[in-house]
């Protein structure tokens, strides 16, 4: 059996530990970074695609003897048009795609699972408070700004229109931006264990907004917050009996609303606080990159396995836990 | 035997720790957290407790066969005058608490032990530069103020007695605000390898301080110090002998002071300065929830052990030494 | 055989991985440290100095019996000419340090390598745009100043001058400030496996820089940017392949220009912008005191072994690899 997956994201956390479980592992990637991934060994086999119509082909080559893991980059690099293609099962939920896509569902869901949200607003006439307005997909927050009030949400949309990075405002989301400090929180929901794992925190690293504070202050650059690492963190003890809490929470939402439920990796993007309240903001209904921090494990998936376990290895774990116990139809869709 | 903690602030690690070297493992905790720790396979039982005083009693149900590990949330969750009732015994030394709760004394046992501190100042009368008031007990930085001058910690004080945040004055410290960067050293002082080890480097997360830079430098909001989380850090390795030289000091000071001496973990929370000096303005004579983020070992714990060592697992193997070599009465009080 | 090196910056990384691999290790430190490395059981034999000729002596005591593993504070502990009469063997490419002395040299390398690199100014007439200006050495940062416009350039050397931090103005250089986030790319260049790894990635944590975010925004101090500690970091996977073509040209670019070529650890630091370019600003031909983030192996070194590998152990793989293989002068200069 394989284990298969598209050359970015957190690509060598997966491979690598689906390695560890035993799998044989294929890597689908944009042919000029074939050899980028061929140096390591637990990928036996690289497929370098063209186009992205070739990609699918090549996914679709496993449909019989493989399974794919989808990151976030899969429906940013083939398209959603093109994740509707591929035969080959998927280790996931295939249906929570088009929630994610979708900020207005993504935070209906989380409103559901009676987690706490900032505030939405439909219009940026409505804004009446700072917000910040984020574009559709995952783009590593390319594109985003906070605005004060309502004439400049409305100034930064047109801006958006006219560069054309989005084609109407209902695209965008408004929400009102929450005083207080990110944290991204990382589950595994276990089908075959029937059981949640915290399985790690990170906090992102943004550029330009991370290093402008190098700066002195009385130069003004633009703010831009595209992500482009992660940095670990844990959090105070007490919080985590709220943040376990909103796990279960938001597995059982997707269990009821989304067929046939939440399978593995996804994380809460959250803030909190200095009232101790933790804010999601957007989830993850799949591995998160931040995760890849965590190849020998983290903090906390230290307490669930006397191994190390990253979130790549524990889906494998997981596939061969459902192929033992023949429950392999359970994790796949 | 068992080993058992309040369920918060390191408990996770504290029993994790505890049950890699062979011990049983109980937790004391707040009635709606029952379901939350109930989860993990390293804990063997877990008491939920309604009001403060059954607390106490679950603890002592453990004063024949059990050892009580103290953390920062002690005290905080069940006071200073139960903490007095309890009668297991207690894995380091309890009467460094009362120099804990007690902010001049707690700086005049670091001024003894000849580290560098910020200037002190009795009264907002005083203050003739930058300072940090700070109230009493481990809040995680709740009410914690900058003020630049005089009238502004006047000010900021005056505020707090009308928020009934403190009593008196008296009760604050006000601390000179060295300018540097915060950097955690946790320690663990061994009486029975006769050895200091430094066990970690941590910074703490703060929200919502750390969350600020993120917005444009013209909105303005009053900063919070509360801390909600930690990430982990090295120091310039010539700074090392400093810090190691500060935890002796320490160590050598608390046996002096408050017999029969600092026992376990320990933490110096400093500044370091741009001229390389380390100015310490606070220590925790017990485990602090820094340390959570080296479940499976930091890069100082490695250098001393071959095996992943937290200082949860420190505390127990501590313990197991004691009890091998007929000593166990040296690290209890 | 021995593995030695000074007492400071990276030498607790090297010695314990040098044991690892089962060589005896030495050390040569400054009087006052001895005590404070005595402790670690992995280091043999600890020789305090009084002056550095006298540290000389000490290496050369191994010339026949020993390696010696250079590190950033090689050269600025016991100085460039006294680093000429070391006999001993050295682990790396001696003919390299006087590449990184000089900052000119070393951006003229990596612009041969055809790695993006900042804009140079080579007068401070010339300045048109946002300039950090970086003094000679390894001494962590200390001078370096930002500049906003050819004046503050100007302003700024003068006091350098009447300070005599430096003797002219061409020692120093003056280079584009790159708006974006810092992050430091770790390396290992393997002879004998004819292989380059990606070793890890870390930030710095400078004081008072990153002090200064925690002080009320209308609190004016003046930046200082001296490298106190490091904080890991992971990058997105997508950076990852160009990330990884700089240190192949950067290799390859060494062999050509400095022989023998790159040998063992080097690091890229580097300015990730919004746009996603990677700007490299200085490079460390040889290990980097980042790496002692990861004495337990980093979210990267974990992909290629299958054991803990710090850099420190990695070095000592080499060499014990290339005995093996007969290789030894190969990895020696």
């Amino acid at each position: 059996m394989y284990i298969l997956t598209i050359g970015s994201h957190s690509s060598l956390q997966i491979l690598h530990g689906a390695k560890k479980e035993g799998f044989k592992t294929a890597l689908v990637t944009p042919e000029k970074r074939v050899k980028f991934y061929k140096q390591f060994a637990f990928i036996d086999e690289v497929y370098g695609y063209k186009n992205e119509d070739k990609a699918v082909d090549y996914i679709n080559d496993f449909a019989n003897n493989g399974i794919l893991i989808p990151h976030g980059s899969l429906v940013e690099y083939i398209g959603p048009e093109r994740v509707n293609k591929i035969k080959t099962k998927i280790f996931g939920n295939r249906n929570l795609f088009e929630w994610e896509a979708n900020q207005k569902k993504k935070m209906s869901l989380l409103k559901s699972a009676k987690i706490k949200i900032p505030e939405q607003f439909e219009n940026p006439e409505d804004v009446d408070r700072l917000v910040i307005i984020k574009l559709p997909g995952a783009k590593g927050g390319k594109g985003y700004f906070i605005a004060r009030n309502k004439s400049e949400a409305k100034e930064g949309l047109n801006k958006l229109l006219e560069q054309k990075m989005i084609k109407s405002i209902d695209e965008v989301i408004i929400q009102e931006y929450v005083i207080g400090v990110p944290m991204y929180f990382q589950f595994f929901n276990s089908i075959i264990l029937n059981r949640l794992e915290i399985m790690g925190i990170d906090i992102r690293y943004e550029t330009n907004i991370d290093g402008l504070r190098r700066l002195p202050p009385d130069i003004k650059i633009d703010p831009t917050l595209v992500v482009i690492g992660n940095i670990p963190a844990v959090a105070r003890e007490s919080l985590l009996p709220t943040v376990y809490e909103y796990g279960e929470n938001f597995a059982n939402t997707v269990k009821e609303l989304v067929p046939p439920g939440m399978i593995g990796p996804f994380c809460l993007e959250s803030v909190v606080t200095d009232q101790g309240d933790i804010v999601v903001f957007e989830f993850s209904g799949r591995i998160v990159a931040g995760t890849n921090l965590y190849v020998n494990g983290s903090p906390y998936s230290w307490l669930y396995w006397d191994e190390p376990m990253s979130v790549g290895r524990r889906i494998g774990r997981e596939i061969k836990l459902a192929i033992n116990s023949n429950k392999l139809d359970q994790v796949l869709t």
